[in-house]
């Protein structure tokens, strides 16, 4: 399957260091190698860098790691192609936009089953992952006209992931610049970074990093992803069927959609 | 105002010549510095690299010069503010999916008095490009239920360039991905590249490329730009209110929007 990273903070941030591990999950210690992604939302306008080359090989990947784009929701995906061709149409995170605003969507697992919800929002590609986004932004423009708070899509989204998952695996992060939202269907760990901060380890390259030395006493980020990225941090494991909301830097709502 | 720059092919070609020289407009040759975007499809698929940099500055624009993306249909542009301020949200090219396809426009002119028409299509930033690119995707969406052919495209456009170049200057590039769309208000030239292919020699930079050495003999290149890239090519002006639909290359279609 794929692997998903996401960044939520109170201050634009930059997410080179984590995404450097990240990458390397792309092809090097890893076997995602069908593409990755990676969005970023600055103000309202969002920025999707994608490529169908494995991440640790691809340059653009390489100019993401060195240019530190500071943004306060970040969504990325290391793709292992499950359903659809190794293209670029296939590759996330999917972009749409909605009430005037950007959305991002990138999924890990694997969907059967699922019947299209509406024409507005169709996918371009033949993933059953860009599938469920547009079956999302379908009901969702369905039942509000304008654009709703944070707290009534996190509301909408628990009842709809719920649904969906009952097609097959779906971990997922969406965005819409405002709130992170986080599905956990089997594999979701997060960690906060706030004061005093600490140094952190990758995992994936022997590379460390002081984040007291790059950040001020208010920084708040959360780091979402499907295993841990750091050796000596704390990760929280979301639960099955949990669902996250994360806004400055903090998870603020919190639901088990598979319980009724 | 602005500049843009479009090619159109039979076959996937790379932009890195000419964006070469498109680039230094962005704030060296030119004083188009306040940001700047390419949009690439592959096949179904697209990718846009946006910044709100000057392109002459721009760490991403070097490696798009650099980084041979082949495309059939690509769509760029450099910015220099009249409506909208300097962010991401407001660079273009913007994009859009409509009936399971993006779609990618840019704009450069100024448009006053526009009212919105419809919601299902909304800016995101603050131009009247993004507001008229909206305009025109509402109206076709209410049009056609299904994805119609280029024909009847070009047919719609026409009538709507004609209605919303009563608003200002309205120069723009248009692509689905099938054909590019181009409409001059004031300043928009074009030339083809096929078969004998010769050495061309770019305005902004003493750099020629020998095109005899990267084609094949049945390539054919349409390139299409606010201002002549080249000094030894022939390039052909669109008369003010002429459409342009190129497709596989070429031009395949062309009105006068402004005449009856």
């Amino acid at each position: 399957m794929c692997q998903l990273l996401g960044m939520n903070c109170n201050t634009p941030t930059d997410i080179t260091f984590s995404f450097a591990g990240f990458a390397r999950r792309g092809g090097e210690t890893a076997e995602h190698r069908d593409g990755w992604g990676i969005g970023f939302f600055e103000d309202y306008g969002c920025r999707v860098f994608l490529d169908h080359l494995p991440a640790h090989a691809s340059i653009i990947a390489q100019v993401v790691q060195h240019y530190p784009i500071k943004s306060r929701n970040v969504v990325a995906h290391i793709r292992k192609a499950t359903q659809g061709d190794i293209n670029l149409a296939n590759t996330h995170p999917f972009q749409r936009e909605l009430w005037g605003r950007y959305w991002l969507f990138a999924h890990n697992g694997n969907l059967t089953g699922l019947s299209a919800r509406g024409t507005r929002f169709m996918p371009v590609g033949t993933t059953d992952s860009e599938q469920a986004f547009c079956w999302l932004l379908n009901t969702l423009a369905d039942r509000y006209s304008t654009l709703p708070d944070c707290a009534e899509v996190f509301s909408a989204l628990a009842e709809l992931t719920a649904e969906l998952h009952t097609h097959g695996t779906f971990n997922y992060l969406l965005s819409d610049g405002r709130c992170l939202y986080a599905h956990c269907s089997t594999d979701l760990y997060y960690l906060i970074r706030r004061a005093p901060f600490h140094q952190a380890h990758l995992v994936d390259t022997d590379v460390c990093l002081d984040f007291a030395e790059v950040t001020t006493p208010d920084d708040c980020v959360a780091v979402i992803a499907t295993q841990p990225l750091t050796d000596n941090e704390e990760w929280i494991r979301l639960q099955p069927g949990e669902l996250v909301a994360f806004a400055d830097g903090e998870p603020v709502r919190r639901k088990l959609c598979n319980m009724s």
